[in-house]
């Protein structure tokens, strides 16, 4: 259990979320099988539709727009060990880049009808204020997770915590499909970290290029993440909560924990989240570590070229919708996918029924 | 060469098309690698924007921007050999149901803002006047493609003509990006035997499912395929396009030949067309052999489920945008794929380069 005296705000939130309502998918289920269309011709898309009326709970499922997309960006003591090549300041140029609305997330929110919301949890530089920033910086990056733990156990909560909360004032605000995005120069390193601890596997089956490393940056990358898992005892995770948040403190990002508050925000209010690439993969196996039942709100955006993120998304028991090759981060693998999510269950909202339209059933 | 004397559109259409030019393609892959993102980190994206901008002649290429789908629709004798389940009046009953707007074409248009236009190529009934019905009937259905030719190369012709005519006419109405659709129940038995015919392939390794068929039909279905390469003498295609020509009309569908029309009016107009599923890929390999440069405008929407399709698009060298075992035609994997398209090219057009956004570059 998590402790609630302290840790409020997370406590509320997971008791708050459901899993997906069997009586919703059965509905939802059943009208598909009646829609002008050889049954199952829509493929994973049927499948999507049907699991975003168990996350809402009702069928057809509302649908997911507008879109809100937050990017979380946040620095890592790692990036001294040289796992790297781009400096570290490019997070903070970066996140003056998402600003101005000249990164390719903005190109794709701009393309889906997303807003774009930065939330800085823990860049390390100050950052002038911006109408679409939100400051929830918890320290100016985190402390070299291959020397000992990258977090406090509090600071991963304010950081999980912020998450929550950014999910909520979203969705307050009118998003009915929030979408993860990151920032964070070397956060691929702590994505390793947290997919090999929570899944089991080698950091060497984990440890990916990132946006493009040599062979010897990738071989140190792998050591770094190995000796990670060694110093902060993270191997594996226990099923107390308590041992997800301790292992999250120890190998993961600010932005990691800031996406699993997220997730798991958007599932207590059963709105559905996108998951993006590598980084969101990690973070939903932590949310799905402090509650089961968050992953019936997800849907994988995409599948990066990182090696981690196939293995992140086979444990969380979900298909990607996109597949290009894509290794940017930023949120725009699960941009790319929101009018696939949108047409899916536009489907459920517009399409006729055989009956209605009067078509002739396929014959026994 | 086309008797210009006898097909005088299709003659000066082809004359019309140009490949891909290089120094567009090369001024697009020098501007992606400017981008405020780490080189190639949009994997396949890239080279969606780098291939239209060679199709338009220009870096960057226009935004592929309103789209305009196009649904053929036509029957097809070889229907009587008890190839699909459904009933053959569920063409005609499935064109009023787009024409009504009840179809998952219409409702995945409505979701990427796409405008829907049915083609009567071939259905075999008369159909009401409607709004959005073009008529460019040329019979009521194909011949049996299993006992004979299924068209004469006349009537081939004034079908591929008339996919020229509806493709110009939608260019000249605003269309910025074509999509192609198609609606005819047993269409992709004819597909199947149109990829045997041009890729060289045995009928057993391109012939399925199509909207869902047991064993005992499926290995009737790849029999008729076999049947009709073999009366038809369509094992192989010449390099000449009469020949192209002769094998379209043996074993081909009406909508076959509008849709290969309808790809070279595209490229004609230097409009990208985005390819469906199956029964698009073989009307793309009737268009590459009349001009191969026709490929070089084409975007390949989707890979469905067809074990033809993949057969179809290696051999056009096209890889599919969506994969996610769609198997419905009319145009829905196009539609789904329209958004990814116009991601692409936005990319091109919004996104900041490193000088321009003050972002340092990877270290070497």
């Amino acid at each position: 259990m998590i402790r609630p005296w302290r840790y409020a705000v997370l406590a509320e939130t997971l008791a708050e979320i459901r899993p997906a309502d069997p009586r919703a998918l059965a509905d939802a289920r059943t009208h598909q099988d009646r829609l002008t269309k050889p049954r199952g011709s829509l493929g994973a898309l049927e499948e999507v539709a049907i699991r975003l009326a168990g996350a809402a709970g009702t069928s057809p499922p509302p649908m997911p727009a507008p879109a809100a997309l937050a990017i979380f960006a946040a620095d890592h003591g790692v990036h001294a060990q040289g796992v790297s090549p781009w400096p570290q300041e490019v997070t903070v140029q970066m996140v003056a880049n998402f600003l101005a609305g000249g990164a390719v997330a903005n190109a794709f929110a701009a393309q889906s009808g997303a807003s774009v919301t930065v939330v800085d949890v823990g860049v390390a530089a100050d950052l002038p204020d911006a109408p679409s920033l939100l400051k929830h910086k918890i320290a100016y990056g985190t402390a070299d997770l291959s020397v000992g733990p990258a977090m406090s156990v509090d600071q991963a909560v304010q950081a999980l915590e912020a998450g929550i909360s950014v999910a909520r004032g979203l969705v307050q605000g009118g998003a009915r499909c929030l979408i993860t995005g990151d920032m964070g120069i070397a956060n691929t390193t702590a994505s390793a970290a947290l997919i090999a601890a929570f899944t089991g596997h080698d950091p060497a089956e984990v440890t990916g290029r990132g946006t493009g490393i040599d062979d010897e940056t990738h071989a140190r990358k792998v050591a770094v993440v190995r000796r990670a898992i060694e110093v902060n005892d993270a191997a594996t995770v226990g099923s107390q909560p308590s041992d997800a948040l301790r292992v999250l403190a120890a190998v993961g990002g600010f932005e990691h924990a800031a996406i699993a508050g997220f997730v798991l925000g958007g599932a207590a209010c059963r709105v559905p989240v996108i998951l993006d690439g590598v980084i969101a993969g990690a973070a939903a196996l932590v949310a799905t570590a402090l509650d089961p039942a968050a992953v019936d709100h997800c849907i994988a955006g995409h599948r990066s070229a990182e090696p981690g993120h196939a293995v992140a998304l086979a444990a969380l028991g979900l298909r990607p919708l996109v597949d290009l090759e894509l290794r940017l981060g930023e949120g725009t693998g699960g941009l790319l996918a929101h009018p696939l999510v949108c047409a899916a269950v536009r489907v459920m909202h517009d399409v006729a029924t055989f009956d209605s339209a009067g078509v002739s059933e396929k014959q026994a």
